[in-house]
């Protein structure tokens, strides 16, 4: 057969929308799954957590950096990601997968399986979606979570005298991210955490049950994404890196490629860790590790009390 | 000043968020709007109806014959179609832009407006989205619905003898079609039939109400839909041709460009309007139109008892 006959061209919409959907075992939150208008879901707390992402190859990841499974898994942690980031419980994700005419169904196929498998890591699944024609891979996906009679942690709680943490990998993807574009594939394992990030998502409720006053995930970089959480309370930040954890494999590669690992901790995006404030006296959620302090409204996001001066961060169209 | 100062390149991410959410009034079901990692809507049924479709430009819209407030217009109206199309009503939206960096930011702005009005148009707003850079212009959304204490109406419950009905337009979508594929830009009623559907929201829950046993919305054409239901529901069904509306407007276009309405009634897609099948004896709730009757297994979707030999019908990557 001519790979023509693999395509999703060949295969048509609907039957890979039986391939993708054919067998899969929604959880008993799912009321009604894939096949109809829209699905439906159980909202026990009588609200519902949303948001969504978009992910363009050759923007969010590439299909010669990544396997099509892991960019499933990535589309949907980043996702997971920030309904963890609001305190909530994720219930379930819909997707959508744009893509030329010519990409193979079994792409399609493994970044659904992807999907699958970083939804079941959190105890989901994919109870909707659409697959459409473009020039370019671009996925989208939305997730739900549900509060669990809590009131959702935004960024705008922090006050002066927090305590400052985090939970999750810091500068990891940036680091598999430079060796990937020296053109190496190894360590594998800062690699692989550029192509798919493993938030810690229970940490999420944990903080929330823990008093957590603001939390949000660090997509874009520590300091970048802190300067938001900044704004949104009204206050400082102060990060203290004697706190910071610089692993020994972050060194190493930092080493070989003549890099400061502590700059990917501090600016690199992508890994997902949630990044919360907690009131001073109380011990801090397992897992969670102190980073910091909230400072003073005015007084910015700081390094060791002094502005840093290599912000770096991720912004779209940056010039 | 250049062109490329007003791209959304020059004006930046975090400034084209601000420009797309400043000022926008969130309906009370907005418990936390944009801003944060995620937005929090009310759920009040306990159980929240979604549903995500993906529009991407040269595919399911285009610049040079729709205006960006147009696009953003129907990026939702087909998302709220299917929200209403379960008998829900809509709760609110969440969008994804992917677009180039030489994108104007006017065209960003003039979509989200045109998002907001159809979002005004159902009762809601836009809670929360993503914006980022891609080769090609893809707008993802995702719609929520509440189903106010009734059960969904999903495609599976028609029983043979139940009427056939249909709310809203069908074919003035596809005669609009076939007029800017001539390149002519009028008669503008059904060209704007095709550059923004009017779905009927409401007709959704009152269809629900007045005991809808099954309910879709025509994003394909009637045919290729019913097509849908009748597999789901395990039934036949029948299209009676004297009872549609073939309008003096659809009947005039046909003439001009050498075209069966008919057929654009019978295969267009795009319209949204909802079909759905009722109890016999019922009477329809305003708005809906009898169209044919349900038949029994096994019978296909018949056209005045015959099969119809010009299926159509929209699939992506068709052959």
């Amino acid at each position: 057969m001519s790979p023509d006959e693999h395509s999703v061209a060949a295969t048509g919409e609907f039957g890979l929308i039986r391939r993708v959907t054919e067998g899969r075992a929604q959880p008993p939150s799912t009321l009604l799954g894939p096949g109809d208008d829209a699905a439906v879901l159980a909202a026990p707390d009588g609200r519902v957590v949303v948001t969504t992402d978009v992910l363009v190859h050759g923007v969010h990841f590439r299909l010669d950096w990544s396997s099509p499974e892991q960019v499933g898994r990535k589309a949907v942690a980043v996702n997971l990601s920030d309904v963890a980031a609001m305190g909530a419980k994720p219930t379930s994700v819909v997707v959508g997968i744009a893509c030329p005419a010519d990409t193979p169904a079994q792409v399609v196929t493994e970044i659904m399986d992807g999907m699958w498998t970083e939804a079941g890591a959190a105890g989901i699944g994919v109870s909707g979606g659409d697959l459409v024609s473009a020039d370019q891979l671009v996925i989208s996906v939305t997730a739900l979570g549900d509060l669990e009679d809590r009131e959702p942690v935004t960024r705008s709680g922090a006050r002066p005298g927090d305590v400052l943490a985090v939970c999750g990998r810091l500068g990891w993807a940036a680091a598999g991210l430079a060796v990937l574009r020296r053109g190496f594939r190894s360590p594998v394992g800062v690699v692989n955490a550029q192509r798919c990030p493993e938030p810690p998502y229970a940490a999420g409720p944990q903080a929330a049950l823990a008093g957590a006053t603001a939390m949000m995930d660090i997509s874009d970089g520590l300091l970048a994404d802190l300067a938001h959480l900044a704004a949104a309370s009204e206050v400082g930040l102060d990060v203290q890196t004697a706190q910071l954890e610089v692993s020994t494999r972050l060194k190493e590669v930092g080493s070989a490629l003549g890099a400061d690992p502590l700059q990917w901790v501090l600016t690199g995006g992508e890994d997902h860790a949630l990044v919360a404030t907690f009131p001073p006296f109380d011990d801090l959620p397992e897992g969670w590790r102190k980073i910091g302090v909230v400072t003073m409204p005015g007084s910015g996001v700081t390094v060791d009390g002094r502005e840093y001066d290599q912000q770096g961060g991720w912004e779209h169209w940056q010039q």
